[in-house]
């Protein structure tokens, strides 16, 4: 290669080279943001499946609301041209639905773990949703101590429905509405 | 001022333009974003107010996975440098929670409607967030059929939960947990 040719390369090496290193920094973050996350929630545990809930909801609001950006981060981030995402961060998100599967097993002994997991995950994409769009003040933001209120108010509600409503057995076909 | 002075503000002014006109154009997509998005809603109005929730969010699924891209710049957009979010766009926000509260309301008759604002809030934002991780292939996706089942499962366990549940008066004074 001529020093001519050198040069002219030289730029796009700097810009793949800064790219590469910048999603790795993100990358890092979001490693960090899952593990603070998961370390806040582990310490919700107590024997009490529902106050356990309570507990977890009320931490993932602390958290999204002293570290609003991180969670952006973590969730609005996307890998360029069909690149996966890393397994070691996959694997960090299903620890995290996994905290929640925990006391949701406890309330629900009867129904089938698989059944179980997929309630964790939606409780909490749920709850991330209810709070995520809560603290946005870029949209209609609820305040504070309302949101709060709101958010235990829907665990609560949840949790009756989840003992009041006795599902069919699931099946991939549901009816057309 | 000079012409030397002109053309080194030059670079600055397009910058300052360029980054003003690409705000604009962001914000007419998030307009048409909701106007789109609530045309949708709308033609899932039925009688039957359980049924009407249902479809309110079958087609919001359905809008998510057919407009994944308008959905993100709507709710990932922030106003930079504390400008205010245009009032149309917060009007066009509350009018998209207000289909949910109609049937809410109708289901709720004896509920005060300030609360039942507050619980179509909740809901919408629950189920913003199980549709929106759940269609994330950044994330461990839920197969789009499951996704849809679990939804359903959702809404009907909520509204059980509704029905179940009578909540206290509303404080904004929670107990500590």
């Amino acid at each position: 290669m001529s020093a001519g040719t050198a040069r002219s390369w030289a730029p796009i090496a700097f810009a793949c080279f800064w790219s590469a290193s910048r999603l790795a920094s993100l990358l890092e973050v979001n490693r960090d943001t899952f593990r603070a996350l998961g370390a806040s929630l582990s310490e919700a545990e107590v024997e009490d499946p529902v106050e356990h809930l309570h507990r977890l909801a009320d931490r993932y609001l602390d958290f999204a609301t002293e570290h609003a950006n991180l969670l952006r981060a973590l969730f609005e981030h996307r890998m360029e041209d069909d690149r996966p995402y890393p397994d070691d961060l996959l694997d960090m998100e299903v620890a995290t639905f996994a905290l929640v599967h925990k006391p949701l097993l406890k309330l629900l002994p009867e129904y089938p773990a698989g059944q179980v997991g997929m309630l964790a995950r939606t409780l909490f994409s749920a709850v991330h949703g209810i709070i995520s769009l809560g603290i946005e003040d870029r949209l209609v933001a609820v305040p504070p101590q309302s949101l709060r209120l709101q958010l235990s108010l829907f665990v609560d509600t949840y949790l009756a429905g989840l003992e009041a409503y006795v599902p069919e057995p699931p099946s991939d076909l549901r009816p057309e509405r």
